[in-house]
């Protein structure tokens, strides 16, 4: 039960406010409901682990003792840098159980740059995963104030850095710890650093009340509800894995865990467990078309995989149904705690041929319940562009699912949510049916001789190449034209060879002219930790290979 | 587009609170995203007409700006009397959009209890259905400040009592008018009269806060969604309809009007509206299940139904499954915006016999996920009772769907939010599993020689005798044991002849003997308007008939 100490106060009429008619809201009390309500249901799955309702409340609850019991309390970081397992979702809970903040870590990090975000978070504990023990240490040693690790001990074969194993650490807490939940749900939640294209990585904060409303929304939007079964392809540390561990447990859902993304495993866990629903970002989707033979196997039931991070090419959407997938779109910003606008699905689309119909769903949609306003308009007098699917303008979200801020970095709040408006730096046009369609990132846009390149236009066109598995286009200098396109390009295994004349020609066919690639650059493409390509280091690369080229010239 | 007039303020540690991050949770924001999500789909049926989206969208903010013209503002009541119309959907957010407050009355009041509401309320203007506009018309007149009324001519044969017809006042008003959302989510939505068994009605009041947030938990415990066809067998003025306006218009999904609940009618819209989904007290079930062979048509698909007010009998159960509906018991109150509990479907319920399962399927259940704690306590201690299916208690709520209070009653809301817990006035005994199970009205409980005995345990046994249609159990006075258990009954249509001593010897098979009724009373059961049966009434009877009877015998 959640401890109250709330008077009521008269509010006029006869009518008051308190504990009665009053409660925060809080992430918490989504787990506290489930597991009174379906004690018996599977909460988590992991490999041959699986633990009820019951069980899982039972350990969150004993992670919050067992920090109470290290003196951590409201307002405090914990850190955790581990893969989708068991810990990571239970951190989700049993952090926030005594209000303390949790601070999920980019596990592609080297050291130095998690030593950065736990030195400027002020993490008390790091909670690491034993496979990424070695970074864990590194980063800890190079602080002022050492932390205590404790150890996710989730495989045996990699050696222990920390005091304690996380299995040992939840029996250290007070057995009859009750979880407190805030009085104020603008309490800090979540502080999570964004990969950061340049300079330091930025900590995004959110609030209770922001995750508790995205957590119902993203339930109603995705049609959450008691059997679903939820694959963890979608990394936990990604915008709190969009506020997933909340949502699939509003609902009773089960969590089925997943250290590692790989083809095999996830075809062979849709079939075990029965999963009704994953999300990822395009690379997914790739992984699971260009599985082996061996790999894939046939769904028994429709499956939905949500994808955000890019928009997915027709021809990706056209493959995974034909897998057994529903593919839906969903666009948003770790500021926007994941998601925050959806492609909704329109009556009458099915009967659509499959190119018009990938190229409505591949736009990035309509606004998340849980925003009130997402508009297309200029970033400067915020002013909506016509819905002529031509204008360009900034994309701007208004509403409870925006993050409270940079921590500690007031100047890049102001400017990201001035106005009144949290501004993306996405550029897109608006659809007359309302819908949104991103045309790229604001530094992304190519401009040759005066005129706007979309970059994922050129990709799209790319990706319809029948050797070409990954496509990412960039601004390369010119002297006559001040930039031009340059494509790179990663071919699918056993394609036959094609050359650069023949990828630009394909193009050529498709696009105007000047929108072509001027270069093709060959091999695998930079990505994050999230799948999104680094596209300022492939400008960075067409920068000096041209230099070079030139000077070859 | 909502005005914001928000400044944005420091929060420490670089964070703000402002326009871009916090909105006022308020259920007009729900229809604002549907409507440009999805225009063109149909929101509202009724008879032949039907409103897109669109359309519903423009005729709320047509009905908005009417009041505004009117100069009706944030804090005033506009009171409505109708039947589920398109006009009683749209008054659940127009009247919201200028910050107003809806006081829908139950259309079964009489003029003076009307006029009674529209003076305690002080509202500011009547929307009324010509067919109940004879009781309209003498309300207002007996007002000390008359207030205008306008009609709601959904049917033509009825007289003009009003200074306007609905459909011209809706061009009265501004045709740029903007929806208005008040700051403050505290800000009162809704005042609704309890029917009141003794004394004067007393006003329930809900906040934006609670409003949107049931909404969300409704949407969510019933599986809402885009597809959902929402048939109106619950009367709107009961809680708002549960939330329900606002749910069904969160997810997109259809409202289907219903002006009278007639088993012909609702057969007929289940098949060609393609419904989903449906509310309403026992008494729907009931007519349904004995409903003429040439109303009844078989349905081509599986409709929920959510039942509150009373328990299911089990025999009511299985009978609106073999018509095939899937019947879910919901409970709560005005106070708690609707159902505040539900009886949640646990896995491997399918497998037990009918009767079991019925025994499960009638309890009130766990809690809706608006709702933060649901517990049976001692009403003084608030110490809840064990979880042992035999003590009894009173069944106590918090959370934030729980009313702001009574109007200008702050007595009789100190005493209902005594202690941080709405006191619902029902005994329960609490299971094992978590689930609630009511046993009675806290003053419906019979007290004979001592012994406690639910009458709801009497009407269960009751409802066995395959001639009993209805059943109600109440206390007849006694001098030897205090209070003895007096039944009334009304028999199934066609039924054969049935004594009380033979009612009686069937219950003897079932029950304590103690808890057997000691008289039968035969005939129709006097109900609210919600179909409540106004045990009050039947009490007031049993006391009269036995002292008839006494002076015969």
């Amino acid at each position: 039960m959640v401890e109250d100490t709330r008077g009521s106060e008269p509010d006029g009429d006869g009518l008051w406010r308190c504990g009665a008619n009053r409660a925060p809201l809080n992430p918490v009390s989504l787990l506290l409901r489930t597991a009174q309500t379906y004690p018996g249901k599977t909460a988590v799955v992991h490999g041959d682990r699986r633990y009820t309702y019951a069980q899982f409340h039972d350990r969150c609850v004993a992670l919050a003792a067992a920090l109470a019991a290290r003196g951590i309390g409201p307002g405090d970081r914990v850190a955790i840098l581990a893969p989708n397992v068991p810990a990571m979702l239970e951190a989700h809970f049993g952090v926030l159980m005594v209000g303390a903040v949790l601070n999920a870590l980019n596990t592609r990090l080297d050291p130095p740059a998690v030593a950065f975000c736990l030195a400027h978070g002020g993490a008390r504990l790091l909670l690491a995963d034993t496979e990424l023990g070695g970074i864990a240490r590194q980063a800890v040693a190079s602080l002022e104030a050492p932390i205590p690790i404790v150890d996710i001990a989730d495989l045996p074969e990699f050696p222990r850095v920390g005091e304690i194993e996380y299995e040992d650490f939840l029996a250290t807490g007070a057995a009859d710890f009750v979880p407190r939940i805030p009085e104020d749900e603008w309490h800090s939640v979540s502080l999570l650093y964004t990969s950061g294209t340049t300079g330091n990585p930025k900590g995004v904060v959110y609030h209770a009340r922001g995750a508790y409303l995205n957590a119902l929304s993203n339930a109603l939007m995705s049609e959450l509800n008691s059997r679903t079964v939820y694959l963890w392809t979608l990394p936990l540390f990604h915008c709190n894995g969009w506020t997933y561990p909340w949502a699939v447990t509003a609902v009773g859902g089960t969590h089925v865990c997943l250290r590692r993304v790989e083809a095999g495993a996830v075809f062979d866990l849709i079939g075990r467990e029965g999963v009704t629903q994953m999300h990822g970002a395009p690379i997914v989707l790739n992984l699971l078309i260009h599985a082996r033979p061996e790999e894939q196997k046939p769904l028994l039931r429709r499956v939905d995989i949500g994808v955000g991070g890019a928009a997915p090419p027709s021809t990706v959407i056209a493959r995974m149904e034909a897998l057994g997938f529903r593919v839906t779109h969903l666009y948003g910003t770790t500021e926007s705690y994941g998601p925050a606008s959806i492609c909704a699905w329109q009556e009458g689309w099915e009967d659509l041929p499959g190119a018009s119909r990938a190229a409505l769903m591949a736009r990035q949609g309509v606004r998340m319940l849980a925003h009130e306003a997402l508009i297309v308009a200029d970033p400067v007098t915020l002013q909506p562009v016509p819905r002529d699917s031509v204008t360009l303008g900034e994309v701007l979200l208004r509403g409870n699912a925006v993050m409270k801020g940079y921590f500690k970095n007031g100047a890049a709040t102001a400017g990201a949510l001035a106005g009144g408006y949290y501004h993306t730096g996405d550029i897109a046009v608006w659809h007359p049916d309302g819908y949104i369609e991103v045309k790229d990132r604001s530094k992304d846009i190519i401009i040759s001789g005066g005129e706007n390149i979309s970059s994922l236009e050129v990709e799209e066109a790319l990706y319809r190449h029948p050797a070409i598995m990954e496509a990412a286009v960039v601004a390369a200098p010119d002297a006559k034209w001040g930039e031009v396109p340059c494509a790179f390009v990663t071919l699918r295994p056993g394609a036959a060879a094609v050359g650069a004349d023949e990828i630009i020609a394909f193009c050529r066919e498709r696009l105007a002219h000047f929108k072509c690639p001027r270069y093709v650059v060959f091999g695998p493409l930079v990505k994050t930790a999230t799948g999104k390509v680094q596209k300022f280091q492939l400008r960075d690369t067409a920068r000096r290979q041209l230099a070079t080229a030139g000077e070859k010239e």
